[in-house]
């Protein structure tokens, strides 16, 4: 039989969801739990990495068990043996066919950036910038990146790892309420780090350091050496992955 | 020169306000620096102390200085050098009889817990109790506290250490938006634990365990043996302080 399971985690508790000797990661604590339940080795396949310090509000992942457990009760001794930091939402029966990453139609990610005045308890939640952006100026540049583009610009990997830097975005969405502003993005798949680098192209947009059209010609260059910045892991949360 | 300082911090991330051999508190971060900016011991007095995982939006602390420095670059001063969860808001010269302690009129506290999913997020910052509770039940309960009472039941010291255990709430508040619960504390002053003591037992009456009647009776026994549970600091805010 094979699961799959909507979850949750702070990401300032991890260092990711992949495994990595260098310390816990949430696959880690999770594939942990499932071991013991059924007493020999278990493995979980997630929808994709999220990185040290970034957070899972819907993060979706399978696994396949000979155990024949009612989901709730399933859900239950996972959440009282996983990290305080992990939380299984749900989980439910799938077909055998069903596959977390492979099969993934559209995610998205939502990016917080505090505008206001500096926040302590919100330090690993938000991006603390605490002035304000031209939020104009920002929705002008984030326009360039919309729809299919190679994003070789907006990449940190290393061409032989991941030949195709073609993404699709669907959507980005600005938000603001009160001092916050959301910046929710939809696509089909995306870079490592690269909704990191959109959002701090677009932060520096905002900040006046760079115009829109600078935006445009990045991505039309296509390359990789062009952007160095990425802003930090606090604010970025996996909200929702669609199968 | 006598300064009033406000500020923030998150109780998550200190062994409490006030300093001890243990762990990092809040006054010897402050202290740290003040005492580097002073090349002489500087030390704070706070209105009070709060406990270990207790939250501050609106601490208030006094301090001399000789130093001649506007109110505006003393505080940037401070917040670039103590700890990334403290957070000086603002600065002001007061009287050299102003006491951050002493003439303390009022002190608000909340306590904020999640009735709703278990939130990985807010895990250091509101208590995750993740069930309803009988508000109307909690709210007769409460209303036995407000008003001047000898808080003996209430109470984690020794008869010694704190010889008058009177004190006076002016109003306990409830609100409740989405999921999230509020009990907002005004009062004269309140007793080591006393507020997490009075929560719990709020708590204990919205899960039935207990009735507004019970409450009374503890209240009236005087009895420090009465209460020993105490609600998590966890989700405890030390709101504003009035002189």
């Amino acid at each position: 039989m094979r699961y799959k399971v909507t979850c949750s985690y702070d990401g300032s508790k991890f260092i990711g969801w992949q495994k990595q000797i260098t310390g816990l990661s949430v696959q880690e604590d999770i594939e942990r739990v499932l071991t013991i339940m059924h007493k020999r080795k278990v493995g979980i396949v997630g929808s994709g990495r999220t990185d040290r310090g970034v957070h899972a509000i819907n993060q979706v992942f399978h696994f396949d068990t000979d155990l024949n457990i009612a989901p709730d009760i399933y859900l239950h001794a996972l959440n009282a043996q996983t990290h305080a930091a992990i939380y299984m939402k749900s989980l439910e029966l799938v077909e055998d066919d069903f596959h977390a990453r492979n099969q993934v139609k559209k995610k998205i990610y939502e990016y917080i950036i505090n505008l206001g005045e500096y926040n302590v308890f919100m330090k690993n939640y938000q991006l603390q910038l605490n002035h304000e952006l031209d939020l104009n100026k920002m929705k002008e540049a984030a326009s360039s990146f919309i729809g299919t583009h190679d994003f070789a610009s907006f990449n940190c990997n290393s061409f032989k790892e991941v030949p195709n830097q073609i993404r699709t975005i669907f959507d980005i969405k600005f938000t603001k309420e009160d001092n916050l502003l959301k910046i929710e993005y939809s696509g089909s798949g995306f870079l490592r780090y690269m909704i990191r680098m959109l959002t701090q192209t677009l932060i520096e947009v905002g900040k006046g350091t760079m115009e829109p059209q600078d935006v445009k010609n990045i991505l039309e260059a296509k390359d990789k050496e062009l952007v160095s910045l990425k802003a930090k892991p606090v604010g970025l949360y996996l909200k929702k992955v669609y199968y």
